[in-house]
């Protein structure tokens, strides 16, 4: 079901300098870890750097193959990379299918080193107060994914499960090795269907309680604050769940909750779709579902933590920004009519609601 | 030629109380400034400020006039609006025009303090050393504009001059009061035509020319400089000239020098979109154009500095958007084919070049 392109990043590794080279393969490896943390046996004393990267694996499987059935012909495309340094990724892009006008499914498993300042944008402010902001090597595992339908009445999904380890600073070896996980799903639609979205944030809430009461309603709230276009005094979308620089609990509590959250995409998400994919529409619907996709580009390339924190440490240009919809617009100064559908959708982003 | 809307920045101001008010106005005042500085009688020795915004007020009519004339039907739509501190604006956007798919030509005067990170992202370095990071109370006056045509051979223009003033520090009232100009016009087509590009460059020439012969070639390589997308190694356009922190020359020359370079506008674009507005393309043509106004919002969102400081600043969003084009398009990992015409562009973008 996928092929493997090998004329990319032809014009990006000849004119920038400053990136480092993601460098096509023609197969998959089994695991992107570098050689002596390889183990990928089921056994449970493997190192959590491998069961995630399995986990997320398998969760780009499982998404794809479903997000192929429902689309019913379209099929991703898949660029496998690698990194000099170790690690690579997979990149998984469908675009133009019946029901999905671009489709991402990225997994990635990176070695760095980041530099002060994209330190800084990956982790602004935690309670980790005793890494020092000079050089700090890391490994950062995900899987990420930006789902734009085409019709305007089927929603946008995305949804980012990540696991983070920093070595210590380089200027402070006695320093502690960090670790932790980030997160969420959240969905966007350009129109409200309550019935969507509760079903949407019921099926979070639920795979939340299996492991914690407080995480629902701590990372709804993490959620609305998170996706907030400043500038515009409003949010991408209706929320779900979001959680980052999470590592106040046990590890492997931790790593079962990001693989419950990975597992409850596709029924969180597929019978939304179901209901919307064929709902005839008209181009007012059109037009205002551009406009709702160019706040999606505003927030992605001015606040994303992922993006800004990828397009400054140089990572695979094309995966970063697969999440941008295949189209998007920008009317000048379009305020939609108080009491219409798409005031509506606007007010519940101006003022998150509590869907349960 | 224009109508005034009074409906605007509902949503805003009732949403964003980090965002200074703007204020809708229903005339335009003969100017902007405040009341002990609003001078504007023609003898010389009439401050900068005054001078500076008659400039821009004038050319904001003569560039308005020339677009309407050339578009052969469509009007702009004015908005006019103050800011309770003082200072204010005129926003003229005209959208679905014949020649035009969006174009705005904004004028505005504003007083304010700058917070430190805004003040690195308007001025992140230059030889004003003596400059503390502290709160800086400023004056900003500009004219701005984005022009984006339907036809993808009719290539964008966007062009801006500004004219900056700080008072001393609050925290260090000794330090002497800064200026500068800063501006710039430069030309972003979608597909290559050599006899456009090369005029367009030798009416920048000309202008710079009168001035100072160090002015053209100094002005082209910052043009070049600075539109540079880095996360793609390529710049967003064909370049221009472009000019920042300008302060070490005599300040009434540049005044004539800024002034000069509005008037070159109209010469520099017009006779270019008279050649391409009517040209037949195809679809084909339309997606490189979309692709290549995504690559304008990549670079306004993530790197412009008129951009990223009107968006912490609090300055009109919509006023500060305008530049983005009306319509934008993101293909997964799209390459053109070496010697077709996109890669000719494409090209001329990641080596800039010598026109004249």
């Amino acid at each position: 079901t996928t092929n493997t392109s090998s004329s990319s990043f032809r014009i990006h590794s000849s004119s920038s300098p400053m990136i480092e080279k993601e460098i096509p393969q023609f197969e998959k490896p089994s695991t992107f870890l570098r050689e002596s943390e390889g183990d990928t046996s089921p056994n449970s004393s493997t190192s959590v750097r491998a069961r995630f990267e399995k986990m997320i694996r398998e969760a780009q499987d499982t998404v794809c193959s479903a997000i192929e059935a429902a689309d019913g012909g379209a099929k991703f495309k898949e660029d496998v990379w690698s990194r000099p340094g170790g690690g690579g990724g997979i990149s998984r892009v469908l675009q133009d299918g019946s029901v999905w006008e671009k489709a991402g499914v990225n997994v990635s498993v990176v070695y760095g080193t980041m530099p002060p300042d994209a330190y800084r944008a990956a982790k602004p402010s935690s309670g980790n107060a005793d890494l020092k902001p000079g050089p700090v090597p890391f490994f950062a595992a995900g899987i990420s994914s930006v789902l734009h339908p085409k019709n305007p009445f089927a929603p946008t999904l995305h949804f980012n499960y990540r696991y983070f380890e920093t070595d210590a600073p380089k200027d402070a070896p006695g320093a502690p090795k960090q670790w932790w996980f980030g997160g969420g799903t959240d969905l966007t639609p350009a129109y409200l269907f309550e019935e969507d979205v509760k079903h949407f944030h019921l099926v979070q809430k639920d795979a939340c309680d299996k492991f914690n009461g407080d995480f629902y309603p701590q990372f709804k709230k993490w959620c609305d604050d998170y996706f907030y276009i400043k500038h515009r005094g409003e949010r991408r979308g209706l929320g779900g769940i979001f959680f980052d620089d999470l590592n106040a609990y046990d590890q492997e509590m931790l790593l079962s909750f990001a693989t419950e959250c990975a597992k409850s995409v596709i029924p969180a998400y597929i019978p939304i779709i179901e209901r919307r994919k064929d709902m005839p529409f008209t181009d007012r619907h059109k037009a205002w579902q551009q406009l709702r996709r160019g706040r999606y580009v505003e927030f992605n390339l001015v606040y994303d933590r992922g993006t800004t924190f990828g397009l400054k440490t140089g990572g695979r240009i094309e995966s970063i920004l697969v999440s941008l919809p295949l189209t998007a617009r920008w009317e000048y100064d379009h305020q939609p009519e108080e009491g219409t559908e798409e005031w509506e959708l606007l007010d519940a982003c101006i003022n998150p609601k509590d869907w349960i």
